[in-house]
This record gives structure tokens, C-alpha cells and sequence, in this order.
């Protein structure tokens, strides 16, 4: 195409839309045989048990070390579903684009994005293009919306979690959220933090063959600690997590000392969270850890009869009540 | 909930933006055993023929005779669905808020779309709400993602149009692109026109018994001019459009006289272009004009294998070329 940056026309349905979708989106994202020129777009499909979940992506700024905004668009939405002990198969990507937006840049999102969908294994099967006028966008604003099939004897969810459990984390938390922060440049600091921004369907399909596994969740907006006051609200238990056991990487510990942010509450974008039976948490450790993401991976803490509360064990034999989310010192990180 | 304004605090995961999704969007869009605590949600499935289609919604103003963008965000997606034949089943629904926008008028629109929701009986299961700086958003942008299912043995397409086939229009044209250019006050201009904004599925339901149906497709943006286009494109043959047949309310053709715009390229919201096999059209506009919104529905052209242009054949009997749309006189709307 011969334009460098997006125009209203390149969101009006008309010719200059066509070819944005047809040069960029289509290029990059669909099969030869998904017509970008329709607006629905027929799957066929075998199982019966099917799940859906979507995700809105604003983060600031749109590339960051270890991924952007495309990536994440993928990862964000593919993780949801793999939680839940799905598979994923299918996306939807909606985009909002600001008037005056460089195209190469565009594309290279696209770009990123279709690697992304590919690795996961996911087909983009239906788009939509808006432009916004200038001054009334952030660049560019994702949405996707995901599509995938789960065996229907699967139980899974915080219904399923009992006193006792083993609580694990896949990995170093916070990285994402410090890796956009350093992106923003906004403190003077700098720093080779990169995002953990990834697809977890290899972690989550690890821990499918274990009985006694409860429940999975990916800890993004809000970090661990939502994750664990979502456990709390949602079963009469509490948790006690030991803070030497959560991984956290040096730098990133240091950067929060140095800002005062809490690690504990910084979205990570590639790691699972997920509540064991005490009996079977050695061996969902085990699988993990013979996994590239999973190396990191340990156990944190133990699902308490107790109390409803999130409780944090510090290295020095003190505890610490870590409160619900009210304030975030990171914003637009997904 | 205390607050009259979206603060970024609303966007974060944290426990505002809890209390905006329990109090604002599930009380008014999800049955009560939807969770929305979760990011993705399972859905049990009959059939084995699948339709995705997404649609993201920026119009200005939010609000417009005869609809809002929340009305308008149902009605986008399941029509999409609905031309292909399916019946429409569930949505997924991303909320991109500005800070500072109003929670009493957020309300508004999320009943609206309830309310258009529930008419079109669909189902919402799955959201996802991010809060974009004061500044970067135009107060409100919405993304629908809609999931239904069809017949399989259901063939409708361009591929099946031929040469003598009958095009056949559900309604007034051009409703809604005036209705959102007036609500606008730009030009000064006032008036009563209402946007066509609804759920087609009474009347591609309507269509599905004719053996002749061989396509069928909402004029949105770009209009009546652009679907005639796409036809041309994807087929050997072109259309013959007879003036004095489209359906155009006076007040619509008036504004249009006014301002210079042509009614054929502007936006429908709730209108459905049908080409049937010539010996179907008029069942087809009878069974139509049997209907609540089809009462002005109209044959207004042939399929020719003449030319592959898109003709204009004038009450003077003059022919004119409609062009492919290029600038769009009105952007964002929808």
C-alpha cells in the first residue's frame, strides 16, 4: 500500500480499509482459505464442551523487551482458555486504530501477533478494523476473542479446592509488569527485565493428568496476591504463602525496593498459578520444572482452614496480611 | 457503588473494578449463573456448524435517535451471524472506558444493550473492561464477538449468484447514518429521522425456506454502494440498480439533497440485501413485507452479466456508475 500512516478512510469499509485488511491483516493472520472479506466466519467443529473468553489489550507502550501489544494479544486471551483446561483453537481480533498511526509499526504488530497465534497453535478466524479519530486513541487498542474445546469429564475451579492443598507458581513473578514499566522510561531507569509474556498451554496441559489437580489460573492484572484473594473470596479458606519460596528475580526485587512496588502484586502475562492436592504437589512441581517456562517453578504455600486471609510468612518468621488490590501503581499493563 | 466517574482504578483488576462489573454489567447483562469473576466461560454445544463474527463499535455520539452504541454493538454482531443463516447464540463484550466517563451513563448503555441482547436472544458469557487515560479514548469504545450456529446443509454465497438474479432490500436506506449525523448538531441541523438499528433475524429467518436465497449481507459501512461492490468483485457479473425502486425516506433523501451525501454508500444498521433467484424475488419480498421491518422492503435491481459495474439506472433513464467508496462524508458511525 502506498500510505505510511492510518487515515479516518482507513476505517470506513471502503477501498483504503480493503486494503489495510488485505495488505497487513490478511498477509499476516489468516489462512489462504479464511476470506477476510466476510464478516463471519464458519468452524467446524468436533467436541462438544466448548470455551469462550475475550480480553481487551491497552498497554503503554505498545512494544516492550520480551513482546507487545500483539503478542500479548494472544497470549492474554490463549492463556484464559488454557486455564481452564482447555484447548484453544480460534481467535477474533478487533482493532482500534489511531488516525495518524505509522503502518510499519502496525505491522510489525500484526507480524508479532501471527507468530504468537501460530506458536499457540490458534488460527485468527474473524477481524474487525475501526479507526479513531487523533487525539482520541492510545495508538492502537486490541481486543481478541478466543474459542477453544475442553474434555467434558474436566473438573476444575475453586469449588474443587480443599484445605491442605499445595499452591504453585510456574515461574518468576512481576517480570511482565517491571518490563513495561522500564519501557516507559518514566523514572530514568533502565534494565534488560524481560516480560514473561508467553502461551501456558504447554504448563497447563502438564498438570491435565493429575487427579488431584484443583484449579488454574494465570495471575495477570493484579499479580499473585488478586489471584490468591480471588481463592479466599471464593472458598470459606485462606492461603499462606512463604515468601522465600515465591521465585522473583534480583532485578526485579530491586527495582520494587527501589519504587516501592510489591512484586506480589504485578501482573505476570506467562506464568499459571494452580492448586494441587498436597500428595500429588511434588509431582506437578517435577512436571513443570522439566519444562523450558517451568524451571522456576516452585511451591508457595498451602490453602489454610485457618483463616479467609492472605497471608504472607516473611523470611524473618513474621507474617504479613497482603490486602486486596485498591490501587494500581501500574496501570495499562495489559 | 460510590463513585459517579471511571477512575483508572476501575481498570486494574483490583476491587474496583470488581464492584463496576458486579454492579454495572452483570446485574444488567449476564444470567445469574454466569460468573463473571472468571475470564473465560464453557458453553454446552448441540450442533456442529459454528459462526464467529466480531465487530468493534466507536460511534459519535454514544447516543442517537432510535439506539446507542450498546444497542448498536448487539446488533452489528448478530446480524453478521444473521445474514449467513445462523441463529445467533452467544456474545462476548470488550468495554474500553475513558477515565472521567459517567457510571449513570455507562448504565444507560449496558441496559441498552441488555435489553438488545436479550430481544435478539442472545446470551453475554464472557467480558472484559480496560480504562483507557483521560485523554486517549473517545469516552466509550465497545467490541462484540458473536458465536452461532447453522445448518449444515445451508449454501449461501456469492459463489451462488447468477446472472438474472433478483436484489432485493429489507427497508429505508441510509437511516442510520443520518440519524448519528444529526445527533451530532454539527450543520445545525435537526430533525426526527430514527436509525433502522435492529436485529435482522426475523427477516433472514424469513428468507431461509427459498430454495433460490443465494446470499445475503447488512449494508453497514459504506452502505447499499459498497455490498453492490463486493458482489462485483467476487463475481463475473455486475448490478443494475433501478433509482426510483430504493427505498429512501424523504426526510433521509432531503438531508442528503442538503449536505451533497448520497444515500447509497451510508450506513444501515437493521436493513438485510438479499439476491434471489429471479423466479423466488417475489416470495421473497412477500414474505418480507409480511414482516414488522419489512413492510418497505423492495426489489431494486438485477444480477447482469453485462458488465461487472455497479449501475445506476436514474428515474430519467440515465444510467450512472456508483465508484467504490473511498472517503467516507461520515466516519464513525458505528
Amino acid at each position: 500500500m502506498d500510505d505510511t500512516h492510518i487515515s479516518l478512510a482507513h476505517g470506513n469499509g471502503g477501498c483504503f480499509m480493503r486494503e489495510l485488511i488485505e495488505e497487513i491483516f490478511q498477509q499476516h493472520l489468516y489462512s489462504s482459505d479464511v476470506n477476510t472479506q466476510v464478516d463471519a466466519m464458519s468452524l467446524s467443529w468436533a467436541h462438544e464442551h466448548i470455551v469462550m473468553s475475550t480480553d481487551g489489550f491497552t498497554v503503554q507502550p505498545l512494544e516492550f523487551s520480551g513482546g507487545d501489544i500483539g503478542s500479548l494479544a494472544v497470549h492474554g486471551t490463549v492463556n484464559d482458555l488454557a486455564v481452564t483446561g482447555a484447548r484453544p483453537h480460534y481467535l477474533t481480533l478487533n482493532v482500534f486504530i489511531e488516525e495518524g498511526f505509522e503502518i510499519a509499526r502496525l505491522e510489525n504488530i500484526v507480524q508479532s501477533l501471527a507468530r504468537a497465534a501460530t506458536d499457540a497453535g490458534v488460527s485468527v478466524v474473524a477481524g474487525d478494523t475501526k479507526v479513531l479519530n487523533r487525539g482520541e486513541g492510545g495508538g492502537l487498542y486490541l481486543a481478541t476473542t478466543g474459542v477453544g474445546a475442553r474434555d467434558r469429564d474436566l473438573d476444575l475451579g475453586m469449588h474443587r479446592i480443599q484445605a491442605g492443598d499445595k499452591i504453585l507458581v510456574s515461574g518468576e513473578v512481576g517480570n511482565h509488569g517491571i518490563a513495561v514499566m522500564l519501557a516507559r522510561e518514566q523514572f530514568g531507569l533502565r534494565g534488560d527485565i524481560c516480560s514473561d509474556s508467553a502461551c501456558v498451554l504447554p504448563l497447563t496441559t502438564a498438570l491435565l493428568p493429575l487427579e488431584g489437580l484443583r484449579f488454574m489460573r494465570d495471575p495477570t492484572r493484579g499479580g499473585l496476591a488478586t489471584v490468591m484473594h480471588e481463592l479466599c473470596a471464593a472458598t470459606p479458606y485462606g492461603v499462606q504463602i512463604e515468601q522465600t519460596a515465591v521465585p522473583i528475580a534480583d532485578s526485579v526485587q530491586t527495582v520494587c525496593d527501589m519504587l516501592g512496588y510489591d512484586p506480589y502484586y504485578l501482573a505476570c502475562e506467562g506464568r499459571v498459578v494452580a492448586v494441587v492436592a498436597a500428595d500429588e504437589a511434588d509431582a506437578a512441581l517435577a512436571h513443570w520444572q522439566a519444562l523450558p517456562d517451568g524451571e522456576n517453578a516452585a511451591i508457595i504455600g498451602t490453602v489454610s482452614a485457618e483463616t479467609q486471609q492472605v497471608i504472607l510468612c516473611t523470611e524473618l518468621g513474621g507474617e504479613r496480611f497482603l490486602q486486596e488490590l485498591e490501587d494500581d501503581p501500574l496501570p495499562r499493563i495489559c
